[in-house]
């Protein structure tokens, strides 16, 4: 029983998938607040049939609270997180704010759950890419050292936040009525379109959300020489990021083996019907707890066995955020 | 100049676009014929102002035809090709039908020209994505020979035909509308989703499109050992294919070399600007005659230097389609 629950930024589009996941979850407590900066406070918010009212969110609200769950960006988490810790509460984080901070554990519950243990006050939630990457990659390499990762991805809209949902609706709608694309916080139009990852490109050219892939995956795999690249592009799907995952692993490896293994992996579901043409997608990865995984074959480009590719989809506001928080939590 | 042309599925996406690409280029011919079906025998078309009617295709249509454009899918293909080579005309094929047959030169002018000389009556014209990896692949390729290719695709649902566009604007329609999504041809709904090409899926677990950009490049190149691995996609875009490539390459080299390559390089039109995030789109790149290029990045997951991670998009339709085979005409 957790006690006292503290949900932070309940009303962006993780934090409403926080309060799905937890109603469906049927997380225990004796309590619960919803808090937000003080544009939303007084709003209401109904959560198991009761109607909450969202409370200021400011450093000395954690008094007495056991868990804090933060899904309300960067700033916010670096502003609020230490004082909550500070005050005896455990922060379950889901911006980027203290991922690669050495003193904080990056985790995938079906990855490194014993990292938990290290923890100071502060628990961080992986990047959505780099969890629906790692729960399928995680089991092979554990089985099979991989030396290499090299993956595209196929990003939908709702990683952006609410307002990415919002825009490519509002984008859909002005296309069929034949009116201007007007784009609005994304810097290209999404409609009948895609463009490479909206996050700043940095020194070493790939961008913030390629460099998370590489550097998250590193820490929560404790492989701090596992050579990843990644490229990251934003399509027009309201929901559940897909990857085209490219692996390298020391040794040979088949197919059948790959299959073998994830037929029995934690938070994985194999969808891979050849002859139907059925593989992962949005449309069925949406809504879903599990990494969907096909397109398992044997790479024709590594002539030693070694290489594998496979085709995932999973839905970034749930395993890629709310519910990697919540199941972070539970194992509290 | 040509004489007698001949286009041969006129009325498809493909055969519109190079009706397009034909006036557009002002290519020069005595007379031209629209040959199709007995389906669409008889229909009118607009060709530089005038209006043509479009003759039955025939096995004697071909007497006195000096290049022939096929746009009519792989049975038409081998079924009328060889007749029209028999009889003395040059087919300019854009079927899979010929391909990978050894006596029929795979052409993608701006790599192997020089392979035209040997036709026996029938040139193929290679894939669409193919076409758009291996223009800017192939100058690369030459400086510094290229062992490995790993490719991901963003396909355009205008690749399978003119029905794909009229699919993917069918239901969009019916989203807006909140009317169910009927799927007509594609295996799943395209609008909001992505999926796997849906081409069929070989002994080896690629799809035939996969195997295409493989098997394709390697004769394109003449580089029969040459890797590549390709995981081929199709999402909600009406027009252009885009594709996440990352080589590696015999030796070392810098982002810098490729940048001064591909500026030179014909067919190419590099859009890297990381400061303002735009590089390669679909809403760019449709209705271009060039291939964009950008996100050129040192790979950071091959420390010797020898890898390079870059993004395209180019036009299926027309680079990948009417215009290859225009110019392949043009150099006859």
């Amino acid at each position: 029983m957790a006690g006292h629950v503290a949900v932070v930024g309940a009303t962006g589009a993780v934090g409403q998938e926080f309060l799905r996941v937890l109603e469906q979850r049927n997380f225990p407590f004796e309590k619960i607040t919803f808090m937000a900066s003080a544009r939303s406070a007084g709003k209401p918010i109904t959560f198991k049939g009761k109607t909450h009212t969202v409370v200021e969110l400011k450093e000395d609200s954690f008094k007495g609270v056991d868990i804090a769950l933060f899904s309300a960006g960067g700033s916010t988490s670096k502003q609020f997180a230490p004082a909550a810790a500070a005050a005896g509460c455990v922060v379950v984080d889901n911006s980027s704010a203290f991922r690669m901070d050495p003193g904080v554990p990056l985790v995938v519950p079906e990855v490194n759950p014993e990292d938990i243990k290290q923890h100071k006050g502060i628990i961080a939630n992986p990047n959505c890419s780099t969890i629906i990457m790692n729960v399928p990659v995680w089991p092979l390499h554990k089985v099979n050292p991989i030396k290499r990762i090299v993956v595209s991805t196929y990003q939908a809209v709702s990683g952006a936040g609410a307002w990415g949902l919002w825009e490519l609706e509002e984008q859909i709608k002005a296309y069929v009525a034949g009116q201007p694309i007007v784009k609005n916080k994304f810097p290209h139009p999404i409609v009948n379109n895609l463009f490479c990852h909206n996050s700043k490109v940095a020194e070493n050219g790939y961008n913030e959300e390629e460099n998370k892939m590489v550097f998250e995956t590193r820490k929560i795999f404790h492989a701090p020489t596992l050579l990843v690249t990644a490229t990251c592009v934003r399509v027009p799907v309201p929901r559940a990021h897909s990857e085209s995952i490219n692996i390298t692993f020391s040794k040979p490896i088949t197919e059948q083996e790959v299959r073998e293994i994830l037929a029995g992996a934690p938070g994985v579901k194999i969808v891979d019907d050849r002859e139907r043409n059925h593989f992962p997608m949005p449309l069925e990865s949406s809504n879903q707890d599990d990494v969907l995984v096909g397109r398992i074959r044997q790479d024709i480009s590594q002539p030693d066995g070694c290489g594998i590719e496979m085709f995932v989809s999973g839905d970034q506001l749930r395993k890629g955020a709310a519910l990697n928080a919540v199941q972070i939590a539970e194992l509290l």
